[in-house]
């Protein structure tokens, strides 16, 4: 059963636009050294939208690479056509994927019938199991009387990962499907309240701030599973200006492109271009971004913090988290 | 310059899912016959979003070989980064296209600077003339400023066609950007108001319902360009029961394959999954088309219409409207 | 029946708030000695929903008694409760209106069925003809399907005014409603569309901009009846910018109040409140609108026109026009 | 300092349509004896909207008359204007409510910086405390960094009730407030998330659930208090059919009504008419709504639920767990 903390890949781009490989493996053999619960590439972090199926593949088989069966991967598989899902469910089932992520259809909008229809089609066929993607925000939402149904009636449909921000639907979900099938996993996808989606009954969720400060988030949910919740509140209420600050970037995921290459990592440009000003603007949230992670003791990102008087104050002691991360995993395994 | 109408392309699909090329090869000779005045492949309505790359390039190959020079082809090119969009339209120019349609990026939200950056990067390296497409409804809005921008700074940026529904903001578009660059092509893509659309100044428009009844669009247009706005108005009204009945099907573009079909043409099932309650709607709806398009006069969908007391009453003289749209788009020229 | 132009009324405010009688009146003489067809106050642009019920029923007395029968009443009545909306009801039939104007309840959102069983209730009991008002962005739409209902049980009700912005929808409607009961008013309450909402078959409109140029106003509207299109297309184009410029204020209805005050009266401060940003940005639109009513002959409001180089450039003979709208009207009857 | 629980005030009406001020008045003391800890008369749930001033204003009284002082009043006073604001302001402050209750102005849409503008007035002149009342789904969104200015500069508003449904927006309200001004009360009006809001730091929430079964909304927020946040989230998790099957009332707040009724209350007919099919549903959805109270132990609405087999089961002694209220209340104080 899919639990814990899914950190979603961030693509980096070399100057030619293609994929940067070599910092991507870089990337993920950090994420799963700083304990990371699993990877989750080609979802929205991922950018899957803005690479082409061949991209797609590609991406999933560095990920498998690198990680040796280290940490359970989620593969977002959500192509064009029950055809070229398939496709994809068979190639990541192949990688020894523990399982795809498949959004509502997207672009078009669809009945809550059809979009049924089409998950059953996928579920029927797909060698690998299937984990709901619920992003209303960007494809067609998929409703909880669906999820209800899907999951009455397709073994290989075995969880959910909401990404609505809607609390209410999330609580909802647990309440209707957990008692109706136990294993059924409930992830969510909104950095803002995982501790108190944790608290209400979420099996995990995947993060995008795991994969800038992957050494916090793990400590939010050591903290949640060792039951020290004050402990946890006052983690996830520190991670909301670092999440404010990277959501405030024009286009998304820029701004967590933009930590993540604070952390020392060689993100590239974007492949969505954008305008100058908007470069500025980036520029200037990138330094915003510094003095949040310097102030949260991350040495590394202090020389792009350029208000030092404001932010740098008080560095914490990294390698003192760390340690306190691995010693909870370790007491909560 | 681009103007009149553009049938968009209707996909056949067969049993097994790809696509049904010798009957689009057979539609394409049959839209070019019936004196249509353009084509129109992978736009929404040919379903580019449940093609993938490789059979988007396909469909643009087959219309090119179909039609051999005989209408303008205006090819969908909406991809996925800058780098595919350009490999498109590199192809879709060799293949002697007018001009490719690009979407405002979908699935993310774009910030509108963000978007205006997108499209100055595609048409400054662009082989072929552009047309901006906008249709808020799926891809992010493409605004009326960042429009006017465009055409101020990009000539291979040609014109915009406007599926948003909004009538306001076409009579604005008119307005501002004929005045300011009097070759800038304007098209609508709101089959119900085509004619006010010509009346106020639009130079065309992509029509679905070209690709059902190119006899009747093509008499509206041909009754409008010889002025007799009494008559085009008759047959725009007369349209909207058609239009009406095409859009109520649950998935879009099933009511418009559905009416395909029953002028003759095997278009075989939907990429996307439809519910058996769903398919039962869309047989009903099958009917209430083929009642409309019967006493419209096309005597080939009289069979499929089981409420023949409601609809077959006065059968058309189809011949005559044929013979009469011939006449006028002789007389227009 | 209702047709025509219906000019809604701006409420002028004293300095302690309260109505301005006087200049109300003073305005409402003006109006129709300008030649509007009719008036329309506790509209959205008499901002009703800022006036409490009893300084509603005395906006409405006031109309009615400087009007004196000259031209047709249409009184908003859109009250928190069928109670309340009944006495309004009753008191402006006893002063005469022609009908009352009705929006779908707001705040609340309800559903059609609910919708349709209000007014199914107001009009068995309503003293005078109603014309439903349909304005999504403020109010719960009234769906087509409704709209027909009533149309069809309902002899109380009479018409539509229609300010969705939808064209497509008011096409539709004149299609389903006209062939089914004749009698049925269509306004449009879409300024920068009226002239195709005329040529589609509407019956006139409910057009603010008619109380800031009623001359102009009513010049399209006598063009059109008079059958010179091209000239009441380029009316309608030229008073986009009017159009656009009012539409421009931080609040509704500023934009308009702020033009109607450059014709003259003494509007006095919005009763919502204003940022003083805000205030600056309103004075430099109406410096703007006053270059726009300048160029189009209207010399009393050059005076605010801080920018003559770009706007003032031709004045229009204002008399010339107004002798001409009369001379059309005369015509026209 | 407000925090808590506090009742919105369901609204009884007799058949002639006006209030029904006895059964009111019955229904204030039953909820104070149940020990809720305040009342809030004229907010969404009490329908102010479909009264009018005067009956908003009596209705105030009403509840002061019969309070005496008991528990403290939140009175909605969400006027047309200002003055209108002020005057209701001034009338509940010489009742002896504790603070008033302000959404953003409805139906037409405002700028947040006119919005911030409306506030600043009537903070400025208000003889009473604010809280404002934020409820995008029906009037103009509060924005946080408008909530930010006001906590700064207006000590007359003292906190904010959030009923967006937007947890991360409700949590970044706790993190930027709570550290501004600590005296700042922030409330929820989401009731399926009451729990979580409560362990992210909320002060109490505006429950409409507390004027169905104030026993159990209580014992929730008891056992909250007490520390015990597995059986607080029991009850959370409980409460949630009933809450669904309120909501599920084809008009608001008729859901809440039925169940208000069914502990005993006569609440007559709604002022929003209902069409009589609606009329049936609302019918079916009573007796699933007593099932649960019936379940949850409140024998009173037994008779009402028609499917014993699903849902009367195992009957709770509601003494018992009056009992538990009551101590856990002293044991909290």
């Amino acid at each position: 059963m899919l639990q814990g903390i899914f950190t979603p890949n961030l693509i980096p781009f070399c100057d030619d636009g293609s994929v940067n490989e070599p910092e991507l493996r870089r990337m993920i053999n950090w994420l799963i050294e700083k304990g990371v619960g699993g990877l989750y590439p080609n979802g929205s972090t991922g950018e899957f939208i803005r690479l082409n199926f061949a991209e797609r593949k590609r991406v999933i088989q560095i990920v498998a690479e690198e990680n040796r069966g280290r940490v359970p991967i989620l593969a977002g598989a959500a192509e064009a056509n029950v055809r070229d899902t398939l496709e994809a469910a068979a190639v990541y089932a192949d990688l020894g994927c523990a399982a795809i992520s498949l959004t509502g259809p997207y672009y078009f909008k669809v009945s809550q019938e059809s979009m049924e229809a089409y998950f059953r089609e996928v579920a029927r066929q797909s060698p690998i199991d299937i984990l709901l993607y619920n992003i209303p925000q960007f494809a067609n939402e998929i409703s909880l009387p669906v999820v209800q149904r899907l999951a009455a009636d397709c073994p290989r449909i075995v969880g959910i990962k909401d990404s609505s921000r809607d609390f209410p639907r999330l609580v909802a979900t647990l309440h209707k499907l957990k008692p109706q099938r136990p294993d059924f996993t409930v992830l969510t996808g909104t950095e803002e309240i995982l501790l108190p989606s944790l608290l209400m009954g979420a099996d995990g969720g995947t993060i995008a701030t795991s994969g800038v400060v992957p050494e916090v988030v793990m400590k939010l949910y050591a903290e949640f599973r060792a039951g020290r919740l004050d402990e946890a509140k006052r983690i996830q209420l520190k991670l909301l200006d670092l999440i404010e600050a990277m959501f405030a970037a024009p286009i998304f995921p820029e701004g967590f492109r933009a930590a993540a290459a604070l952390r020392g990592f060689d993100l590239g440009h974007s492949r969505q271009p954008i305008s100058s000003r908007e470069q500025a603007d980036l520029g200037e949230l990138r330094s915003r971004i510094a003095c949040i992670l310097a102030d949260c003791g991350f040495a590394e990102a202090a020389h792009a913090c350029v208000r030092p008087g404001v932010c740098g104050a008080r560095p914490v002691d990294v390698d003192a988290i760390v340690r306190n991360v691995l010693q909870n995993l370790k007491a909560g395994a």
